[in-house]
């Protein structure tokens, strides 16, 4: 929160980064149609003028909330990333990784940017903003990945294979949008991580 | 289309499988917003007041629309199945059961269950009517691909790692709503189909 104190440029910023989070419980709580400009300032306790000094358009508000939840998903990724950091090897450390993974995909943020994705599948001019923002994401989360198993990038298999990990993340979080899938997909994630360190690390 | 000498009930049907036809396109094509029944019914050709004679509700109509998409997939698996029983064997066999499952998840019926099943997150009452047919249909494609798999579903391994092609599929299917994904799409299904092949089939 600001205090009197706080220079101007920490106060814009905070505010800011107030109307982003806001932006993405919104998102994740109440979906596409109801994440306003207007509904996001009040949630976020700020005025309807100044939300609209930082976000123009709500394309505006919507583009910057996805750049936010890539952001913060990419420092949480680089903390669990650090903590595994030598705790854990073989099958036990692909399965840490696999499931860090793929819970990050049942996430409010996982949430919040599939009303954003499947508005943007109807919405020509807003597909065009966030396409950019998706590859880039992708090729971090496949980097981060490819650290966090240890494997060669440049062999075929392990690069096809971790692709396959993000993508079935991707699945086990849209199967969880519905439902709490949670107890049919941690049986999925361990024969998935057994089969996985199988193929990554033949004999 | 309806003839004179059609007997009233077979026009009635075929009246309600035109609005059903026409929601799936609305719902792929505009998104969730646009899918209301006045839109769907202009699109169909069918008047306003015959439309709501079928479906009093929006929500009666997207319910019945997102069964028709279940039923119409079960058709297709049906169609596929026997097209490929036979013919391939091996790891063949399993890639062209893995390309299969995989490609109906790029189709117009995938990109219309994503806007019923987003919106439906943030949608109680819409959430608890199609929460039940999600579960009949997610029984019934995990069948069909043990048996096109030609695999034992009594054995944890196959269960599970059918059950996680499956949830692949669906993170593919996602993957491929912005942009076209299907260079990198067939790339990742001859790598899990040779994968997946070697983990039901150990030697």
């Amino acid at each position: 929160m600001a205090t009197p104190h706080e220079p101007k440029q920490d106060r814009s910023r905070a505010t800011r980064q107030r109307l982003l989070a806001a932006t993405i419980d919104c998102l994740a709580e109440t979906g596409w149609a109801a994440a306003t400009v207007a509904v996001v300032a009040e949630r976020a306790g700020v005025s309807r003028g100044a939300a609209q000094h930082h976000f123009p358009t709500r394309e505006d508000l919507i583009t910057a909330a996805l750049e936010y939840m890539f952001d913060t998903r990419n420092d949480q990724a680089k903390h669990e990333a650090a903590a595994l950091s030598g705790l854990v090897e073989g099958v036990a450390r692909t399965e840490a990784v696999v499931a860090g993974l793929v819970e990050s995909y049942t996430s409010v943020l996982f949430k919040a940017a599939l009303q954003v994705w499947t508005h943007a599948a109807a919405d020509p001019a807003l597909r065009e903003r966030i396409v950019p923002l998706e590859a880039k994401f992708g090729r971090a989360s496949h980097r981060r990945a490819v650290e966090a198993l240890g494997v060669d990038d440049r062999d075929p298999v392990a690069h096809h294979l971790v692709q396959a990990t993000l993508d079935l993340a991707r699945g086990l979080g849209l199967a969880d949008v519905l439902t709490d899938d949670s107890t049919r997909r941690k049986q999925i994630v361990t024969q998935w991580s057994a089969t996985l360190h199988t193929a990554l690390h033949p004999d």
